[in-house]
């Protein structure tokens, strides 16, 4: 039997706002499809319905920019208030030109405008990235465990842009259950010789593969991989970070 | 019904020597293990056997290092000869660092060694990215149409690395048929504001979403990846390459 695994949208999961049981509208959502959860099932979750189930939204009217933003806004032609709230999202800017910030968020991923957001969210109100993506997940999947019975991984994704490429790739910011790299260290080809290209970003692959049948209109936030045999492991997305000083594009 | 795709590994493809029909190993493994190609599917194809069927081999022994080579490949502590091919393939150097050599390729490609690799090819030998990978992708899909009268869609896929993220992940270098970038441009979300993320790289999502089936050890280089409604569109991979004016990572 050939390896073969599939993705399936979850449709139907309502309008979310702060305080709301994102598993439980994954759960019911799964289960109304005919598609329920089951054990060893990849939930891959939007960032944005965790970010606003965990009230991760500000109102930019409430927001007052400090003179350094205001004057970064004026020389990328942003909203000051906007540029206040990415800043404090961020630890350190890594580009700003042509009217793009690109910073490095306190958890240590490299995006555009430190993943804030102003899509999908209500008109004034922008969107911040969980505060720890990886809790959201290991909360999710926890939750997911006693709702639905099944013992299954949790993905939260976001759409990144990257360097040199044209367009966005959904990537993993948080995670739990699984090792989010997959390894072939030590193993060798065919003549014998070691494997060069030997650690696979596993679940960012798996975040991209869910994105096709994930709706950017926000109408599909949640997918399900089902088939992937997952290597188990507890420490979350940070493996998947980069040590700056490995790092030639800083 | 939700949306939903399958992707399947093709096992039991042979090793593949310069001149072989590799559509032919395709369609007939497929068919071998009781998914034969169906039209709409999209093939992904590792880039390793596209190259090694094409040619695109070097042996290390006929090649003499130019001084540049040689005193690159001193500071780097990599093979001179290796430098000396990397360097032909490429038509700038983006990074030269702690032994990484990332460069862009004649086709626009930014990644590490110009794709040039020695895993999964004869002992002294190094494998060259395709000369014209939309083209391989083009020719592959011909000739899968004639095989099995199957109007398929492929990607030419290789493993890069990324700045910022641990690990490698799938891209299209070449890809024939469809339109690899998704445009949301226009659209609105429910508050009625347009959408900021509005282009996703599809075909590279795909790419990726083929790499956990298919065998890093080279037994499993194919994928079919079902059930995505794709674009057409006849401008290959071109649309992913960022234009350089807009690149802020160079």
């Amino acid at each position: 039997m050939p390896p073969r695994y599939e993705v399936i949208g979850v449709e139907g999961i309502p309008e979310v706002r702060p305080g709301d049981d994102v598993a439980r509208f994954i759960v019911d959502a799964a289960a109304r499809q005919s598609t329920p959860l089951r054990a060893a099932d990849l939930v891959v979750v939007g960032q944005k319905i965790v970010s606003k189930a965990e009230g991760r939204l500000v109102r930019l009217a409430d927001v007052t920019p400090s003179p350094v933003a205001l004057s970064m806004a004026a020389g990328l032609g942003r909203d000051p208030r906007l540029v206040e709230v990415i800043l404090r999202e961020s630890r350190r800017v890594v580009r700003m030109d042509q009217g793009v910030l690109i910073t490095e968020t306190h958890h240590g991923w490299v995006c555009a405008n430190a993943g804030v957001d102003q899509s999908n969210v209500e008109l004034d109100c922008v969107a911040l990235l969980p505060e720890d993506p990886d809790r959201s997940a290991r909360l999710l999947r926890d939750r997911i465990r006693d709702l639905a019975g099944a013992d299954v991984f949790v993905i939260v994704a976001d759409t990144f842009g990257r360097p040199w490429r044209e367009g966005l790739t959904n990537v993993a910011i948080g995670l739990a259950g699984f090792a989010p790299l997959r390894s072939y260290l030590g193993e060798r080809d065919p003549a014998g010789r070691p494997l060069q290209a030997t650690i696979l970003a596993l679940a960012d692959e798996l975040a991209a593969a869910a994105e096709p049948v994930m709706g950017k209109l926000d109408r599909i936030p949640a997918a399900i991989v089902r088939g992937i045999a997952l290597t188990p492991g507890e420490e979350g997305s940070k493996p998947l970070l980069r040590d700056p000083v490995r790092d030639l594009f800083r």
